[in-house]
């Protein structure tokens, strides 16, 4: 019996980080150096720019570059970076972003590694530095590891450039790079991205707002749904007395602590760690039922309803774009937020319905997503609006779930498990949106109704003032005067 | 920036391990246990005896406990099997078992405690040990290992008992506890199952056969799909010149090898670590084309036709049972092997399928499994059977892939990823099954056929022979005995 290296568990089982076929791999590839560039940049507070280059090279080889404008990363930060497995500074950061295990780009550049043979290039220059850094590595899959194998001195700007090659297919569709990147766009309106593929014009996506995103702060667990052996774990590491811990260590209950530790019969001066496993149960108790503060928002970082909208005017061929983002609430201890926006076509188009988790498009598994469930259980028809299969025809819909654990169902991140709180939240913002979009559709139909009303009584209108003009013997310029009077009153142009 | 614990990591993301919600997260446990039950006793030659009793105690916490007959575990590896995260003797074994990662009954052992905050309780007596032990364990999480809070000798037979109090929520009904030892049955006839819960009569699964499954043995890794990297690898851990290491680390190349570096222009006396990037890549292709010998299929262990037939037969209401074995195959340099089975029932209820992996059944995801999806797209009308979204009326189907690496979708082990060899080999097998069905169900149109031609003919056996008897002006004796004759003469009895 032994011990197996978490880098050796994730080189046999590929799949869970989403390196499954050629097509997906490339995607995959990509999307984890995107999501690390656009953290990166959001963290260094500058206005991302991010290109990605995909060039089919030999064989089955394709190679992928992704260069960003971030901070850069010290050189002796990159091995670890590029080649540890969860190694990284946002695991126990509590707040939202994109990347949280420190698995993604150390998975492609181990699945580049072992498909194609090939080392990894990284260049860098770190804000601090003088100059960058160019390195080739290859990872070392027993110890967890990268091994430099070539290093010189490169002259740049600050930022990161990798470059992967790895076993992929280049793919157009719903599943593709170019797909993926129009899906961040989206909902990444401060981010200039471009793409591009030998032999064709270089796809640029425009950076439509000059507004960083609001930085994410670190925010402590909140009790209501807290386990109870979470609970004890905490106590236990913990060296302050009960009422600091509930104050200071736990978000949402501060002004609860005093009458929780009354109500347990708890001294609020006991130290933690000499509380007794029946304490502890009342305890928990008592914080699942208290009728706590909502965590504080500080830790997740929404896109808003404007940059939603923003975002969807990105799509082509709709008429309005409407959005809603929820207050934050809690699941299994960890704060969350929801937000949806609606693009309404006119025409009588299928739904469809991009996912996003934490900024990220989620692409495949849409079936077992929440997100999709949440979409499917609206009553869609109370909104004026036709349904098939669920989603609602003639809309583009988008759904966000933000939050510093978004709950996905595996590793590749493909989409969200169904906790009953983030369906409840899911929909309710989905009803918001519906309601905002039926009285839109209701104030144009109202609206095209007065036209059509108006454009009926103004063929009156000649008739009326000549047959005034008769009765009251006016002469022509009188009439012309009454005619364009009602017309004024009316509300209507003479024409 | 620093590294995150294997433990720390699953800890946050349970629902990767199937402990999403307390319905599941029950199944998940008892299925752990008793896949290790199951395991440890083929492993020591012992014909497996298990039992599962599950207990609602109070507020959501439900009670597990799981019983057998192995060999036991030695006192002091209990804490690292039950409270360390990938500790096994699996991982590197490349045999087909059921427990693959040492991940399952520690992800179980962590989730009870972290739900309930109650200890884990492990009785065992290892078979070269006079007296058993009693250990109460909690996992400490940041470490990856057990702490042991009270041990206790105690006197039992060899085998081991684990106790476990989770929150969890019993159900009944196709996802249940029962639905899963019911499935195992069918693939285990070997086993001895039953099933207790508080207030029900125990359910027993009686043993079927008295043969242990075939022991799989290691298996070097075979050259088709094996990746460009993995090889580069293997070359440089090796100390062999390359004709040994072609021989002797890898299968299937034996006869080959010579050939293969002469090809290649490769010396067969150089050493793996002094080969340059151009040969190893010119060894990989020779490899990837070279007509190579199927893996050897010791690594693997079937249930076989019979077992299949057997295990189906447990099942109620059912005419015949038909099962398939495939001779082995390779996906990604892994050998592995599919069988299925039809149980045909005569009825027109809507086909069920039983997924299985090593044995495994797969309850979850079965939308997303590539088992799913070669049942669906067989032809089955070609068989005589009439066929509703995919799968075949009036049948249960099961279907078994095992491989000393089942690439499964994700942790939790719910479905097969789809290597397009493993449809294939499905495809085929459930083909065969198919043709086989439709033998069957010919032969019996055709013997229904001609009892109802027989019954025809029979009634006018007398007739003919009282015709002859006056035509020959024979005795009623002589009579009776030309109708007797006649009777013989069309195989049909006088009644």
């Amino acid at each position: 019996m032994k011990s197996v290296g978490i880098a050796e568990f994730f080189s046999k089982n590929k799949q869970f980080l989403g390196f499954t076929s050629p097509k997906r791999a490339l995607l995959t590839a990509i999307k984890e150096a995107v999501d690390n560039s656009l953290d990166s940049a959001e963290d260094a507070d500058i206005l991302p720019c991010i290109s990605v280059t995909v060039t089919p090279l030999h064989d089955d080889i394709v190679e992928v570059i992704v260069q960003d404008n971030g901070p850069g990363i010290k050189e002796e930060h990159i091995p670890d970076v590029f080649g540890k497995m969860l190694f990284g500074s946002r695991f126990f950061a509590g707040i939202s972003k994109r990347g949280q295990q420190g698995l993604g780009i150390s998975a492609a550049v181990m699945y580049a590694y072992l498909s194609s043979g090939e080392p990894i290039e990284v260049t860098s220059r770190h804000v601090s530095e003088q100059t960058g850094v160019k390195l080739l590595l290859t990872p070392h899959i027993p110890t967890n590891s990268a091994t430099i194998i070539q290093r010189e001195d490169c002259a740049r700007e600050s930022g990161i450039t990798v470059r992967l090659r790895l076993i992929g297919q280049l793919t157009e569709g719903p599943w593709s790079p170019r797909a993926y990147l129009e899906q961040v766009a989206i909902v990444n309106p401060h981010a200039e991205l471009s793409y591009n593929v030998a032999g064709a014009e270089p796809l640029v996506f425009k950076r439509m707002i000059n507004v960083m995103p609001t930085k994410p702060t670190h925010v402590n667990p909140h009790p209501h749904g807290l386990e109870f052996g979470a609970l004890i774990s905490m106590l236990h590491s913990s060296t302050s007395t009960v009422l600091k811990f509930l104050k200071t260590e736990l978000s949402g209950v501060n002004t609860r602590a005093v009458s929780i530790c009354k109500a347990t019969g708890i001294s609020s001066r006991a130290k933690t760690g000499a509380l007794s496993g029946d304490e502890i149960h009342k305890l928990h108790t008592a914080l699942q039922n208290a009728d706590l503060a909502a965590p504080p928002m500080s830790c997740i970082s929404p896109i808003g309803s404007e940059g939603i909208c923003l975002g969807l005017s990105r799509l082509t061929d709709t008429e309005c774009s409407i959005a809603d983002t929820r207050s934050p609430s809690v699941y299994s201890g960890t704060p969350f937020t929801v937000e949806t926006g609606l693009a309404y076509t006119g025409s009588d188009i299928a739904g469809v319905l991009f996912r996003y988790a934490n900024r990220v498009p989620l692409l495949y598994q849409p079936g077992s997503c929440v997100m999709t469930e949440a979409a499917k259980e609206i009553n869609w028809k109370a909104y004026g609006l036709s349904q098939t299969n669920g989603l609602p025809n003639g809309l583009f819909l988008l759904a966000h779930v933000t939050s510093p654990r978004v709950p996905f169902q595996s590793e590749s991140k493909d989409s969200v498990a169904n906790f009953s709180t983030i369906l409840h939240e899911l929909k309710l913002s989905f009803q918001a949106c519906g309601r905002q979009l039926k009285t839109v559709l209701d104030k144009e139909k109202r609206e095209q109704d007065e036209v059509s009303k108006k454009k009926y009584i103004k063929q009156f209108v000649p008739h009326v003032s000549a047959a005034l003009g008769e009765i009251l013997t006016l002469d022509e310029k009188h009439v012309t005067a009454t005619e364009n009077s009602l017309y004024d009153l009316l509300g209507l142009k003479n024409e």
